[in-house]
């Protein structure tokens, strides 16, 4: 189970019923796709688990793709690192960046290899050009590029067109699902599937979350959501994720966040900025800003409770040295330090949450990732915006062109 | 060279010099130990030399540190990835987070293997509760810890007299040089040059930092701290970097930024909230808010101007897919988007200042950490507060010690 508790006051039912209404409202027509992916992942998946059971020479995926097309299977590559079924390795390219593009393909030897090309529209300007690098690198024949590469886009794109033109196995994200809510359709369902991911659990888990949410009417994403966008003061939302597995869902977080609900609504410009740490390790760091600086923050902790994989502290004693944590399960140190912390914050006045996750599996990944998108959902209401286009980076997109055309 | 282009309005150099005086006065006094490592390293980098060059069997050094005490190194691991003159590999521990614990352990030979072990307080609990840890799973005699640890702390620290205890090589950080300003010290010396990092390079880059800033009077570090400072409604700062190699230089930045500057001061408190984003992969994700989101924020881009080492980008025309990139070298591209971006921005009237390095070398990551050391000691004077403590973290030490005990 996710159990949320919320360290701060909770506004009245009558205020979150409409909010919850409208929610529902959106749900049910349809016109947002993502609510219901988790009901649609068993074709998907048999899709998927047949394609790849062809191409059992294959040992590395190298999956390339921008934001939402990478972002969500980056997050559940952290997270499910001891969770596979079988030992294919997923490489993600997410960015131009030359050192690292170079440093992935040394690694890669083509005759083990399969890259998944990812982009919704099918024309975003890095993965068409990183395509194009590989084919180079390995010195490829466009007629024999079927055989290393699927396409994931949107039906009908010129990455599909392409795709049916070169005979490349294409998969499809639904047209009214976005880019960074994919991660439980083909974007993340397929590349997740190749490598041995537990994707199953993962639907199950994000169905569990729209049940609590739906039919149980369980309203803390709701109440959580009000906080923060009434708040306005405190519009810096920060999530404090204990555990180096969640660094690749900090950035998924933060995508989902800022790109989703930083949005002009006619001459006024309204948004939460979210921060990602990790802990304990920030402690060290950004925690100082947020106990003594402006209070502009809320702070979400994000912890896990089963320490059964980690190692206990061994009672060895100094002669000079602390021997506090002698005994300790390592994990459990990492918890108290979430607590303490969370403590320190509270006594501060902050508005502070706290997530805690049984543990880490597949059914729990669906379930965090689906509450965090129906509480981008709720506060994208509430805010009165567009939760789902991304109107503001077309402009640099326009620059570019001029740019690459000179 | 290291240029930094400022696109908003600068102030009076009346205002400017006041500022220029209090600093240097701050840097001749001597009660701020950082702003004269780069002229102590030689003798340090001797020792570190001398030492390492008796241990040739060592191939891996396990540098053990959290905040500061890894922070620098970390960040110039990632920057100065081709400019090593030895092939010993330097992995950070950095975090009680089990499973990278086990992780990085699962990879080490011991008889291959030097742990450094940092702690300018020499108390610090992760750092104490990891060297037992070590300890334990190698199965380490007390008596034969020599042979496998070096302990970098305050001279007269708990770990220092345990080192001497335990017979173990010591190296000091100067007692008023504080942790995030402690990478030209012992701290990142040490371990930079046990690995073949031109360390003497990232000397001489300080150095002539130094020189630009008070021999040569540059005022554009402080015209951009004096900006920062007064245009309150803009505290977030954002640094977008444009390549992957500075995703830990990121991670410095932020925690030099947040645990310097955010303070109480009486009953006000004071701060400026950084943000670090890696380009051109985050205008897939942060670009949006900062676009149309609330104009709370200022951006630094950092971009490197040499693409000798990307490859181009193959002229492979499809049917369907776009050719613009074709023939454009992929830094090039990079740098292009990083343009783009920035025009964007601009034309949204957002303060924003491009820093440009000429390339990819241990003399301009000297320059760079020092520019923004100098940077942080001049936010701090124009607030108003104590730049160098971290008076805010207590709190949580001390409930985690409560919650310990019980």
């Amino acid at each position: 189970m996710l159990k949320n508790t919320l360290f701060f006051e909770k506004t009245s039912l009558e205020k979150i019923d409409a909010y919850a209404r409208r929610i529902n409202d959106e749900q049910e027509n349809g016109d947002v796709g993502y609510y219901h992916l988790h009901k649609m992942g068993a074709t998907l998946i048999e899709e998927s688990v047949e394609f790849i059971s062809q191409k059992t020479y294959v040992k590395k995926i190298i999956l390339v793709g921008m934001g939402g097309s990478s972002c969500g299977v980056k997050a559940l590559k952290d997270l499910l690192f001891d969770e596979k079924d079988n030992d294919r390795e997923l490489l993600i390219l997410d960015n131009t960046s030359s050192h690292s593009v170079s440093k992935i393909l040394k690694q890669i030897k083509l005759e083990e290899s399969l890259f998944i090309i990812t982009s919704k529209t099918g024309s975003t300007v890095e993965v068409i050009s990183l395509f194009k690098l590989i084919i180079a690198y390995f010195n490829l024949n466009l007629n024999e590029l079927h055989k290393y590469f699927v396409f994931i886009t949107d039906e009908n794109s010129n990455l599909h067109k392409e795709g049916e033109n070169l005979r490349i196995k294409c998969f499809f994200i639904p047209q009214n699902v976005g880019g960074r809510f994919s991660v439980l359709s083909a974007a993340g369902i397929v590349p997740l599937c190749f490598c041995g991911y537990n994707v199953k659990a993962l639907l199950d888990g994000a169905e569990a979350c729209f049940e609590d949410f739906f039919s149980h009417k369980n309203d803390v994403i709701l109440q959580k959501a009000y906080h923060y966008c009434t708040h306005k003061n405190a519009n810096i939302n920060v999530l404090f994720s204990y555990s180096d597995a969640f660094k690749g869902f900090n950035e998924w977080y933060i995508q989902l966040i800022a790109e989703s609900l930083g949005k002009k609504q006619g001459y006024k410009r309204l948004g939460l900025t979210p921060i990602a740490l990790i802990g304990a390790r920030d402690q060290h760091s950004f925690l100082q800003l947020i106990m003594d600086g402006p209070k502009n923050k809320t702070i979400t902790f994000l912890k896990i409770k089963d320490s059964q994989k980690a190692p206990f502290i061994p009672d060895i004693h100094f002669k000079f040295l602390d021997s506090l944590s002698n005994g300790v399960n390592l994990h459990e140190l990492l918890n108290a330090q979430c607590d303490a912390t969370m403590h320190a914050l509270c006594a501060e006045n902050l508005s502070v949450d706290v997530i805690e996750l049984e543990r880490l599996d597949a059914w729990h990944c669906g379930y965090l990732m689906y509450y965090y998108e129906l509480f981008t959902s709720a506060c994208g209401l509430m805010l009165g915006i567009n939760t789902y286009d991304q109107p503001g980076v077309e402009v640099g997109k326009l620059i570019l062109k001029n740019l690459l055309r000179k």
